[in-house]
């Protein structure tokens, strides 16, 4: 089989700040540190949680190192390092390589809706400059292009594109893909209200950042999928249905820093032009978080 | 608990024409008869499936009484009301109760957008006049309207409304439902290729026209679900999927009779202006139906 | 050039009832009378503005004839014709013709979203068995499909299909209709807040209900565009599109009915489920027409 | 009067690129020379068609150096300086403003979809380190916000916020806009294939590439316009609507570098990802141009 570093629970960490709006690293190796031991399987810095498209080349570059010192090979990493320019894409592909990620995981940005050969160029460009896993990631709502089943396909003769990442919000589109795929193809959700009927259709993982706020809730319903014990899935992921749909509409990032900071934790500043929730959205995560 | 007459697999049967495009009743309660005795929980006529917008009042009349003689208390009828008209859907409404419906399922079409109080005044006035239970059935892909949450939990306090069926195709609405309007709901799946995760989520039962062609899939389905096996629901899912896909995207009437067909059997004819599959559709569906 | 009847604008009377929701048919004469004695150039029964899809078969044919009889030659009439099956509009088609018609208008309306295929057999056998003729109408949003301008020049084809009616809102598909199909077809703007837009961009016609609150306004937009004098179009333009988008927004009949009782005429009853306008919705459109 | 420096053609040129795929300054320079002496009234770099987002911080700055020192007051100059970040937005700005820009173009760049408050809070912040005026740009299909009209209204009372570029191609929202926020506002439309809509609704200008390819037409259809006469202007729009359609369709930078090498001119390289048109396209392009 390919090289799939990854399943279960990927958690994806916010990337706090301080109070002038630079990246507070010892908190960042922190709430990373509370992922592993809280039992992910696996951890995402450098995603859209982690407000990747707002930082500079060296704050991605320490983020990446700080990541991987922090994890010290406890669990596998999986690095974003999606740019517009293809060269940019190499160069921050290349260098999580050298850190030691144990894969990238790439979006096809896009401010001019990329073609599909303009798309698998990009990729072919990347996988042919480093040797570890790619993921490709699908997700229109932030890329501006949606990744069709027959793109995915091309994208897979790749060799190191191994793994896919869905998050257009759509379940029949995941059924499509495993169906067009093949069921040995890895395949993981990243929309977070998704989560049952994603593992249901059998996705492999989880992406979500999710676990920084209820890591248990979390692994449990990987748990229960992994029992195939739907009436257990069910029930704990309803749960958490409401937190889940509450950190998705209102952006993970001011989200997770709202919740840490009700959980009696630090969560740091976000960067301009992201505020924190208003009094009242935080009153209504504090309601959702008690009532779990 | 409220008076929930449907559980499992509610089977919708087309409505097969002569060569003349009238109704042929007798082909019709052939087919709903093959539906009971492969195992169906429910039988739904005058659906979309029974291209119900397209029959007379005389028509929709015939219709309801021939499911009813021919289903003879066996399993519970579902029947068709819904009507641009306040007036003519009291009236199908009645005629249904007094036929020996069990239950009416009522959509609110709409040529001009509805507004939520002229919604809950359309279901108030039918509800008054029967006392067998209503499902009502968010559909907005057909009705034009798309009934909220709020919307929803508005008709159920109306007595005799007892069900809802969902067919946005979007799960995450569904669990929205079950959160929103409580787990005593019962809620129903209208949406073929969500048959899967609507179960997961929770759906009470799953009104399809996959029987008419594949009855044995899509109990097996219902039965893996009730034994909470999620790895043979899952199997047995993605045996059907495809089929489901191609069923909805053809239009149910159209792929059903082409079905039946190629099955060996009696579908009859469409009525104008719908006509039957293209020769590459058909053999399409073939090569589906083999390949089950 | 082909048979084209129509050009500036054509008004669309509503379809006003008594107090048990049955057709009034004297004011309904009343009110046609009004809109041809304040300068309409067209008249259109039986639209969506007529509530057509929610009379009966019966009740169309009286409100073709008391049409004709009360405009007696003095304009061109187009009567609505549109159902789901072919064979009823045929039907209404034919007692249109009959009935002294100018012309016909069709939409393919669509419970099962119909194939090209389907709708150039439903045009075609409708345009065989009349001679006046046919008004192909595109409204994606209330007949639920798209037809496209490839499918339109096929409908031209048709020798008695000789004008179009463009609905979707969307000025550019008018610009490619023109485009496409050639500066000899007649196409008419069905979209009331694009009623500029759509004369700028060389449409031959307004299809609109405004008439029936605003005549002088409708005529004097029509007028400025045929002096060619924009700046004068464009004034009297932003006069009206206040009221031009609240009347589509609160839905044509609803709206028209409650601004006749502004303006001190009668406007009849709605037929369930419609309802009249909210007390608040009354004021915004009294406000509306006191500022013109 | 607010300070409001364009009026008409405001030309964006693209940026060029050498065999490295670094910026050809001297191209660039000779770019934006042809389109100042082909009439423009107003030049803006760093745009989408600029593939401003592609670029670093330095090659920002030297382009916008480029352009000041080409124009050399010849005609204004509108420099793009949108950024993720509301302090990478400033360092632009106040960079633009020192270069002698004068003003500067600002879309709310959003990958986490901002609010209101949030939006009106970057702005403010901008506008308060800069003394030239701003255009709001609002185009959701790249910057993922839609803007509403009344957050409009607030982005107006900053002072130096005195122009509106609308892009979503709606010219129903030109209507609304013009209506809610007064004719005073200076809005000027940024949908090549509206151009002739959005100048009937009263735009103050137009935003567009199209001078790179058909300088005579673009300032023709304007001086129609001036000259309010509605029938020349319809005739220049129809004759150059077929390109304005497929420059849009096929990404500016694409295109219009492709019609520069068609025209016999030098029209550089892209950056990666971004690709040539193929053969085909290339092709269509080259009839359009000989077809005008």
């Amino acid at each position: 089989m390919k090289n799939v570093p990854f399943k279960g629970i990927i958690a994806y960490p916010i990337t706090p700040f301080d109070d002038h709006e630079n990246i507070d690293i010892p908190l960042f190796r922190n709430l990373v540190e509370k992922l592993i031991v809280s039992g992910s399987h696996g951890i995402a810095p450098l995603g859209s949680t982690g407000v990747m498209p707002y930082l500079s080349d060296e704050e991605k570059e320490a983020v990446t190192e700080a990541t991987i010192q922090q994890v010290n090979g406890r669990i596998p990493t999986l690095v974003g390092v999606s740019n517009l320019t293809t060269e940019r894409t190499v160069h921050h592909a290349k260098f999580a390589e050298q850190a030691g990620a144990d894969a990238v995981m790439i979006i096809p940005m896009s401010y001019w809706k990329l073609t599909d050969d303009e798309i698998v160029a990009h990729y072919d460009a990347v996988a042919g400059k480093i040797s570890i896993p790619i993921m490709a990631y699908n997700n229109p709502a932030t890329s501006g292009v949606d990744m069709s089943p027959a793109l995915l396909k091309r994208l897979l003769e790749i060799p190191n594109v191994t793994m896919i990442k869905e998050s257009t919000g759509d379940i029949q589109r995941m059924h499509f893909l495993r169906k067009e795929l093949g069921e040995d193809v890895a395949f993981y959700n990243g929309s977070n209200p998704l989560a049952l009927a994603a593992f249901s259709a059998g996705a492999r993982g989880w992406c979500t950042a999710a676990p920084n706020l209820i890591p248990e809730l979390s692994l449990e319903l990987y748990t229960a999928i992994e029992e195939g014990d739907l009436e257990k899935a069910r029930k704990v992921f309803y749960r958490q249905f409401e937190l889940l749909k509450f950190i998705v509409g209102k952006g993970l990032p001011r989200a997770v820093k709202a919740g840490l900071n009700i959980l009696g934790q630090e969560g740091g500043n976000l960067r301009s032009p992201l505020k924190p929730l208003t009094d009242t959205e935080t009153q209504q995560l504090e309601n959702i978080l008690k009532n779990l």
